[in-house]
């Protein structure tokens, strides 16, 4: 049995591993979960599941035991995502948490020697050089489940690093491919939640239609596969078939591609060797076509915006990530409009400093600083 | 340095081959090379290679000597093909022949424990079983060539065969893709030789035309990849941009993309684990789109036959594949019609017997049975 800790089980990602881990419950054993206030959805995965460790908002403690009295429950106030880890040491760390707050489990999972499956694009984003380093002082193995990465990975295995010529991962071009850039201004926050393709929580639904999603996918791509940026490509594909390319230098060319179900990187990245039979119906016949188009750098700014923070390297990629996460909380809550996002970062990136060290507490506390300032910045 | 023995040196694949053995000159020598009657061809590669070996009609004999005063020389006709992979034991045979005559040469090598890099498909067609035998008892690895298998070869580096769900291949629809089954009646050798997106021979740019080329891919898939018929499909795919796609158990599907460009597939198998780099330029956005259909039963219904005939065994496959090479030779003569091609083949199997133990004699002396008949048959 493969031993789950599984930090973030109350959100998209979360669910659907939740899921895949009862339906191979030979396989799979999940023995903790954490979430910040979904209270009904862990009582639910509870019911289910004997896990060792919860970790919930401290409001929650007595719920919790409740209905699950063996467990020991950590209160997130406390470091609770970092004492799950420990106390489950001997599994798998799957951290599907949204945003920065995830880099400090991931580079504690990575310490501890815990192989990490990793959903949390922030890790990598703003912490990129941190969890390569912790990396090479460890044994533990950093999976990405990403659907583009996942695929990069399978189009990778039994490949040699040094042949690789360059990765490309797809965009949908989310909820306004379709949209000019002038009607950007008017568009609701109902119209952002609709992604064509994907079911995925808010924050990336959002992210995927300002294109900044795939800016963290090419960030993320650079750490996890070690290729530098001039040879990671994003190109538009609105199907969302084809998910990573892998060219090869000698002029073979692998693509992965699939259905939009992002079950299939999440079970491929929680199984490993594992051989498990997914149902899946996909062929191309049924699919038709397919359609591939450069991303249009007017239409789509905050992308190359995005990667030339990324090239540049330095604490403006901290900045780039809090500013955005702010952004996207504020045009959730009608506070801005969708074209304002972009104005937040590039604000941001205007009053912060670049040239910062990049240690782990001066990322946490930039990545503080920002928020603030974003929060009261008036668009 | 990886010794090549060339067998078809003047066919496409084959210069095509030596092309690409002079472009690297430092990692492949061309120690020998067989042609039937193309001398111009022969003697511009022996100015340029100091090959130990070469094989064609004992006509040409004495012109090859003056060329190549150091090379032996063998006759097609006392078995030269097989006295040339014997004189060159410490070589990897590239087997580029053309039609059925190629089955002894890959057994001859297998048995010598000489890798085979396999662009004659015939040799799997009407000798799959035997081949797979040889294979068995040898140390030998038979590598595929053509585009299609080496796609699927691609996907599946680094994968287990037990993880494979089904195998897809590729078919551009060929010359006439367009054309309805009723004008197919009135088209010309002309029409028929202009394929829309590869440069191959005569012989398989009408076997595309057939869709009888895609019967043999299936059936060399089916022997390559141990894999059972009913798990390999081809699908219509106009633009030949994907080549191959391999769908997993997990739900994970690979593919296999780039240009319509042989020297891909042909560097790949005789490079082997070597790195290279070759130079191509593909990108999918270039390219657009994509589009897939089926193959569609009545408008090729020469696909459907040709599969029905490998799935049932016996010694059908090969009469099917005998008749199939005497009507393209008649069809490209002038001497009967392209909807003719499918006439003859039908009447080859139904006056033949399948039910004939598949022994190496029993398959030479068929073949010449069927194609002494097909070459008469009135149509």
């Amino acid at each position: 049995m493969k031993k789950i800790t599984l930090l973030g089980a109350s959100g998209s990602i979360g669910t659907q591993a939740v899921e895949l881990i009862e339906e191979f419950d030979e396989t799979f054993e999940l023995v903790a979960i954490t979430a910040n206030k979904s209270i009904e959805t862990i009582e639910k995965i509870l019911h289910h599941h004997d896990v060792q460790v919860v970790v919930m908002a401290k409001e929650y403690e007595q719920r919790i035991y409740d209905v699950a009295p063996n467990a020991t429950f950590y209160a997130l106030e406390d470091d609770g995502l970092l004492k799950a880890i420990d106390a489950t040491a001997d599994a798998t760390v799957f951290n599907a948490l949204v945003g920065s707050v995830g880099l400090e489990a991931t580079l504690h999972a990575i310490k501890n020697n815990q192989d990490v499956l990793l959903a949390n694009k922030e890790s990598l984003v703003v912490g990129g050089p941190l969890i390569k380093e912790a990396l090479l002082n460890s044994n533990a193995q950093l999976i990405p489940v990403d659907s583009e990465h996942a695929a990069l990975r399978e189009c990778l295995k039994g490949k040699k690093h040094s042949d690789i010529e360059k990765l490309v991962i797809t965009a949908s071009g989310g909820s306004f491919r379709d949209v000019s850039k002038e009607n950007l201004k008017n568009v609701s926050k109902e119209e952002a939640l609709k992604h064509p393709n994907w079911s995925m929580g808010a924050k990336i639904t959002i992210d995927s239609a300002t294109m900044m999603n795939k800016v963290f996918e090419v960030i993320e791509a650079h750490y996890l596969f070690d290729v530098s940026y001039d040879k990671i490509e994003a190109i538009l594909h609105k199907e969302s078939i084809v998910h990573g390319i892998v060219h090869f230098k000698d002029g073979n060319v692998l693509a992965h591609i699939g259905p939009s179900d992002m079950r299939i990187p999440i079970l491929s990245a929680m199984k490993g060797d594992t051989s498990l039979r997914y149902h899946s119906v996909f062929d191309l016949v049924t699919q038709g076509s397919l359609h591939f188009e450069p991303i249009d750098p007017h239409r789509f700014s905050l992308f190359d915006l995005g990667i030339a923070v990324a090239k540049e390297k330095g604490m403006h990629v901290v900045t780039l990530n809090a500013a955005n996460e702010i952004a996207v909380q504020r045009f959730l809550k009608g506070d801005i409009g969708f074209v304002d996002i972009e104005t937040l970062i590039k604000k941001c990136l205007d009053y912060f400093e670049n040239h910062i060290p990049l240690t782990l507490p001066n990322i946490l506390s930039h990545d503080k600083l920002v928020r603030r300032y974003a929060t009261k910045l008036k668009i």
